[in-house]
């Protein structure tokens, strides 16, 4: 199932997305990203003149054995107090997603509490919570390539739905720590570079994550070479989930906007599983976390936001859908300096 | 009419913004920069729960005598077609401000253009285009100030009518020209420091323009402690339109989003008169114009979206609008810890 069919997105629509965006009555390219966000959308679409439907957030919670290591400033027990906030609507994810018109779907891969059947939560549980790092492996490669799965389908769904436009979200106490150890493996990068505070932890105890996190990948040795086997042995089921987000979008050649680090580290895994998802991927934010710009860097994507966020459950990626749409919107109703009767640049 | 009663907001109201941020379920601060917005509205407004009701986008237009000496990539005839375009709708601002949910208010201070009368155009006209700053003044003394006490009065005229966050826009060919000037002078910078490309200009235009600005810096010898005098002098009747806008909506206590570098420039000038409207004052965006980041530090204010915007009109003023309601939702909708039953942070 992880043979996708994914390819880069084909130059004559950018072509075909530029010659429209500098005819229209502005000096060229004066309105910067917006007018990229717009070539990227006709090129992603493969349509000159496209449409952004329905919107979803898709948010993937699963909780995490490090936990158990003290690498987190909240206790364990917060994801699933989480779940029943988003459910009810009073998360952060649920105000920006309001805002930006999308709609919000919690998905539970690996939570460790047991929720029975809840309205409004979609059930995929892998496991009851990811394996310490610390000492064992997150998840078996099977359990992995199950989240993967869970991910793809799930936007394959919503997208028979009429959904176009998908951002990634998620929810999982500890979840900066196989991030951390994900984006050092797979960037090379050394722990400290790519570790930084999650939701807020003082100097002992990120000295301890930097601990934890080199033990996780000393312990494990995942092969940095083979994706799903770092996502196994550091990463976490809503982290492969998010993956599979990416690599579903990719293949429908819809957008998919991804939030902060976690997020990109989901995103990272698919981009080494196949580097032409990079064409449907807009990285949302600047996270605080330090490790994200490492993993953006690596792929080549440049971040819409720099809002000093580090939330995370999608609130970034919902908020910079309202970006994206602002330059779809350039794009389609604009005048042109032909249609408007204003002279053209003398230069 | 320019003695303003302009006061700093007080510090009670941050406090009580600060004090429901912190309630909200997320880690303290992660929402970033939304939630410094949310506390800056709240002390704006005087009111722990504020609201924002109309908005405008309020685009100032005026032409420029510096353009005789070939400083733009455009003709001057381009300031009122784009003005047809504003009316019709089919301009970066029509689409944007829409986006955004604000009404577009497009004020004639200095067109050489008759344009009688017309539906949709606030006639205010100062004078027939600013001097030749190369030559001569771009305004009287007496213009200048009727030129700020006309963005003072629209801003109230609207205040009355329900609205309560305003933009600044623009529409000059030639004005960034007389905004390097302004923002040399009054930041005792020089004119190679905060002189950028415009609309696009190639190498050799670009250093004429940085020897007109110097040498209507020379011929004029603005007085650098009078921003009035700066204004008369090097400036021009939508800038002088925007300080008004400024200063009219720190008197009344309502923010003011301002666009790009030639509102940051007219800003400057409010901000010199009277340095309390900084605190009433949202920095849309960070554009590509040199001299835009300069005048932003001066006082002391940091933009909130950085997309490599220059088209000016208020574009980036009008998408900032968006952010700005985000981070007020958030304060209003998220839940607190209590009511949703999530632990805080045991660290």
């Amino acid at each position: 199932m992880l043979n996708l069919d994914i390819k880069p997105v084909k130059k004559d629509f950018i072509d075909i997305a530029w010659k429209r965006l500098d005819s229209l009555t502005k000096p060229p390219r004066s309105l910067g990203r917006l007018e990229e966000i717009a070539a990227r959308l006709v090129a992603i679409y493969e349509n000159p003149v496209p449409e952004i439907k329905k919107k979803a957030v898709l948010v993937f919670a699963s909780d995490h054995g490090v936990t158990e290591e003290g690498v987190s400033a909240y206790p364990k027990e917060v994801t699933s107090q989480m779940i029943f906030n988003f459910l009810r609507g009073g998360a952060g994810i649920n105000v920006l997603a309001r805002y930006a018109g999308a709609d919000v779907v919690i998905v539970d891969v690996g939570v460790d509490y047991d929720f029975g059947k809840i309205k409004g939560l979609v059930s995929k549980k892998v496991v009851k919570g990811a394996g310490n790092i610390a000492k064992v492996p997150a998840l078996s490669r099977d359990d992995s390539i199950k989240c993967i799965e869970i991910g793809i389908k799930l936007v394959k769904e919503y997208h028979l739905r009429g959904y176009n436009l998908f951002a990634t979200g998620e929810m999982g106490i500890g979840n900066t720590t196989p991030s951390s150890a994900i984006v050092s493996v797979l960037t090379h990068s050394s722990v400290e570079e790519v570790t930084g505070r999650g939701t807020g932890i003082d100097d002992e105890t990120f000295n301890r994550k930097v601990e934890v996190i080199k033990r996780a990948i000393e312990i494990n040795s995942p092969d940095p070479s083979d994706p799903i086997d770092v996502l196994s042995k550091v990463g976490g089921p809503e982290i492969g989930a998010i993956a599979g987000v990416v690599m579903g979008c990719a293949e429908l050649k819809v957008p998919v906007v991804i939030d902060g680090f976690i997020s990109t580290a989901g995103a990272l895994i698919a981009y080494c599983i196949n580097p032409a998802v990079k064409d449907y991927i807009f990285a949302s934010h600047n996270s605080v976390e330090r490790g994200h710009k490492k993993a953006l860097d690596f792929m080549g994507l440049k971040p819409l936001l720099d809002l000093n966020l580090r939330l995370g459950e999608g609130t970034g990626a919902a908020l910079a859908m309202t970006i994206i749409e602002a330059g779809l919107k350039i794009y389609s109703e604009m005048a042109t300096f032909e249609e408007a009767g204003v002279s053209k640049s003398d230069k």
